[in-house]
């Protein structure tokens, strides 16, 4: 089976800003091909990240989206049916494991818990897969390594990784960035003037302490960069701010307006 | 796979009477291609928004009914058996991603929770489509945007967007018009004598204030356009009213009882 | 695809005798083809209803007994594996919406709640049905019509339409026939003496006042059907009562023993 | 397609004792094709009944035995594969229909409760089934008729026939035979002296008045004749009775004990 | 189908000490074909009886392990594609009824509840099977029966037979054998000095009394076997009681102690 | 069916240092080919052990790792569609009874309980494994042997194996290797000084004695490794341990301040 390598290499650099020394432990960790598991809430630029890596290291990255639904299969492979019969076809970690490619698992605990034990053989010693469907072990590709995400903020009791799938993994915990940092993001990505971005990081400063008291979850880096985005196309900064930040988060009527003070405190009326 | 772009193309300006600044807004977020959640109660014009959008922007729509047994393959595609062995079939999101159209997927929420993942990577700058199944990666045409629709109103607890997903979008929040302005379009729209339309306008007020209690939700525009019908059919206008009105909504001894004074309230018996 | 459009026809004049208007207020809906429900307790005549609008109208009805195994292949069509390939087959309300018929799907709650969704592209302005699984859109023929039933006497809270899918019907209650309309039902379709039928009915009014105290539902026309039927038979009518009246729809001694004492009543020993 | 409905022919008239006019009855529900439903505990004779009035009628029949896992599909029909393409394959339910036999479904309520709801059109007015999957409408043969088992004393709260289901038909109720009757059954079917099947009968009297209180079920007829069997064969009547009637049913050391005092009481050791 | 009737023989007559008068009763039940029930704790040797019982008999025996994943067809038969369309395979019941085999169904309650009524028809007078999906009826060869196995220890309130099922069965009744028995057995079984088979007898009865305290069963004779083996093969008495009587059945450490006791008092140091 | 055996061969000697005299245990359970259990708490070796086993013995090894979603089928084999009809494909179990291999299930308690009842048959006398659907008796081949892994550590109440499949084996316990054998295995595999080693198993005693109070497992051996790798590569052991040690396993504030601080006693600042 020829694969077309090509189409998993990150062909420009992404932006990425590092926030302290995870360039230099993910490079440790990658020599010693351990298991890497990135940690922290949605929109901090944990994909971003494995992507620059990706980059940095000139490997090819397959990304698989876990879902509920995701069988053990939809990793692994199946067979589909073809002209002259049953033809195999590698499932996206057997390709990353063949090519030498950095497989990263986004949202891995969305996964059945119980399929996650599929990747265990490829993450110890044996550094093997086997396909007990087709009557085969793949033997990774010295390149290949495992990247997992993981979001510790609103996993439920129900859904969270195992022990033995854990201690698997060496771990890199991300947060949002500090504030200089993320003005910088927010103004480089999208053109507006750091001033605006600045007031559009405080107002997500007074979100993120809203977090386990009514939020879910704080607002993102990427809310910012769309809020950004609506100004910067000529909406008033105030109308941007709700679109970007209020509206797509929460429907309770308390957090709307203290989120509502917030931006109003920040961007007056003129 | 020749694709007919044509069928999605929506050829006549559809009825739309704007609330507020909302096309504006809209066309910011695609001018930047942002991703849009359009929030709003049942029947209050948020599939007929877009649909005047797509057509004020001449750009092909795909619409997804979204429900419960909606698997990713349902959106992104599958083999089908073919007299040649197997033949892929794009689904509906990667033919919008491919022909550069505006995907709205309506009542999003109705999917299984982690199936929208499958989503992700359109909505954010990687604007690409993994088919895992195929092996392909579809990066989406300059033209592409996603949009969902989501209603506040009846959300369990059980069935909600996971932040992961919600911080991927933008949002315009949709109500019920003004009362002048949803006495024009129902007039308008069916051809009664604009005073019957402001006595079917009523109704609604009273209905609305019920909501949370006894009602789940209002009765929407879409009901009141449906009385004026069968008012311009002849039917007598209490008749029509609870035909169209109460009967649909609710099994509610005491709610039908007060809708039905509203009603008689509001065309008195000659 | 040719359909045999000749075998939805109903050939001859169902036997319906009117409650009040709803024949009036059905011809109005469908004139501006409103989508219809149809709600009332189990056996009241509203299957008969329907078809007897059909006739009278001249239109196709297609009839499609939902269940909770239903899945949306089922109304909307499916691929089918022939000897040069797949082959699709439209399901009965994609025949529907293309032959123009009348499609009637009875008990429609019963359906899972979430893929009625299917429905929603053909009950408002759009008047189409978007066949994802085959690419193409499905205009509705003109003389199209969605019609539900709907019983709301044993919904459980777990089973309920959306409040996004009633709001797309107009509606049409119904009740068991007055006493006089049930006895002149019961002799003509069964050929018994009025005075025997108007005894039935008198048991069936001491039933109908059991439900929500030990009986889910009241005896039915069709059981009082039923049972004149074994009376014209031979059967006492003592027998003939319990064996179509009471035996089928309880198993509690106390519903039982007043029931046997309504029949005596109305059957004195001879 | 052509069906062997001589398999479907009961060719031997089966043993059956009367236990009131359930005959009469039958056949008059039969004369006007009334759907029957016999309900009673288990092992009673429902089934010989059936068998023994096709037998009667001549007509034949076709039995299915009801579980959870049964589909629609398997009471209608499916498309096999075949080597020209797909080919349909009548259901059980769809060959009684076509060839005019008694269907009887045996204990109806196992199946899903809302797959019952494809014997509606087949149990009113319409006498015919819909085969959605292939098109077609089936008409029943004027000789067919449907028949249902139901067992009221241990359905549980979630295991119930709907109310729109048991109205469509009239019932007959079964109970154990009276004591002469059973003993003249237990005999003739065994060959064992009438005085030993008396005694086993009495045992069964024991164990029937502690149905509700340890005991789910009463011992049926069968059980008795299991035991009359063995003792045929040579068996000692204690432990005849305990294989045949005790171990069976019960784990409980309190009813064993019950049982077993009831046993040695009717049959002394010598 | 030309069935391989051999593979299904007992070649050697299987080991088996009888504990009362088993023989005689199953005899006297497979003269009549009464269906049989075999009941008792795990590893009490119910599985080798009907092996047993089979070499004597000079039948063919098919053994199904249920589970809870077994369907009706796993049972009874399934079309496979072929070259030249479907097939038809019989499943290991439907084997069983052509060919007069005894058919052991082991642990049927792990099957799914209601599966187990395809076995109805097999255990009455009609001695049928029904193979819906073939459309034909299978009349069991006179030598065929039905065994089934049920161990009333720990079966939960959620999985029972019903009493429709039961009613079907006579039953015998095992448990471990007497001590001198077991002794014989283990002794004969691996060789060892009957001295020390005696002490490993011991333990179990010790482990036997804590059923219900903290163990879910006793100790088998299997498992007394395997110390045996173990202590055999030069492993010290208490290493190998750990190994195979201890270990294997519990992870609680109050229980374990309890067991390491009794070990200890059997096996003193020396 | 040619089976390329040479691929299970365990080619190379597996580091491994005994903890006891598990070697000879296990050997002696091989001559008599008794099933094992190896239980014991996550990374502590068990896997090794068994790849251990089978380079000493010679003997192939065939790794299962078991999940929820395993079915009998993943085991046992199944048809698959080839260009000339159905084709069998055997599972890994099937394949190594055929080929006389040690078949090792990792986590069988993972498999749904019930589906654990395929190996009953090959871990008693009868050494057989039916395929009920390729109607097909295995016998094992001499050399077979089957063998699980438990962790007794978190399995839920849900979540435990059946008695009648646990008193199928014999057992062997492991635990984390005592203090100087852990440091030894450590400075081994990695290459770091054994000072350094006997610091990170200070740090893994204390995670240990946090089992059960915040901690659900103890830190692994393998954990332990990582770090290792990480200081190798040039990491501070305070960070390497974090890495490694701390943000994997666990979310708990108070729990990472903990074992923070033990990793701050250690590792001393400098």
């Amino acid at each position: 089976m020829n694969i077309d390598t090509e189409q998993y290499q990150v062909k420009q650099e992404p932006f990425y800003q590092p926030q302290g020394n995870e360039i230099a432990l993910y490079e440790a960790a990658y020599q010693r091909r351990l298991p890497v598991m990135v940690k922290g809430p949605t929109g901090c630029g944990k994909s971003r990240f494995i992507e620059y890596m990706a980059w940095r290291l000139g490997k090819p990255l397959i990304t698989v989206a876990c879902n509920e639904d995701m069988t053990a299969s939809d990793l692994v492979g199946r067979y589909l049916l073809d002209a002259t019969g049953t033809r195999w076809l590698d499932g996206p970690l057997t390709v990353a494991a063949r090519i030498g490619a950095i497989c990263y698992l986004d949202e891995v605990v969305e996964a059945r818990q119980d399929t996650t034990v599929v990747i265990h053989p490829l993450t110890d010693h044996r550094r093997s897969l086997p396909l007990d469907k087709k009557g085969e072990v793949v033997t990774a590709h010295p390149d290949f390594q495992l990247v997992i995400s993981y979001n510790p903020g609103y996993q439920s009791l129900m859904k969270d990784l195992k022990q033995s799938t854990k201690q698997r993994f060496s771990a890199l915990v991300f947060d949002y960035p500090p504030a200089d940092l993320e003005t910088r993001i927010v103004a480089t990505e999208t053109g507006i003037d750091p001033e605006l971005a600045a007031a559009l990081v405080k107002i997500a400063a007074a979100a993120r302490n809203l977090k386990g008291h009514g939020l879910d979850e704080g607002i993102s880096t990427r809310l910012l960069v769309y809020a950004a985005n609506l100004m910067d196309e000529g909406i008033a900064p105030r109308e941007a701010s709700r679109m970007a930040l209020v509206d797509p988060i929460t429907d309770d009527e308390d957090i709307r307006s203290t989120l509502h003070h917030a931006i109003d405190a920040v961007f007056p009326s003129h």
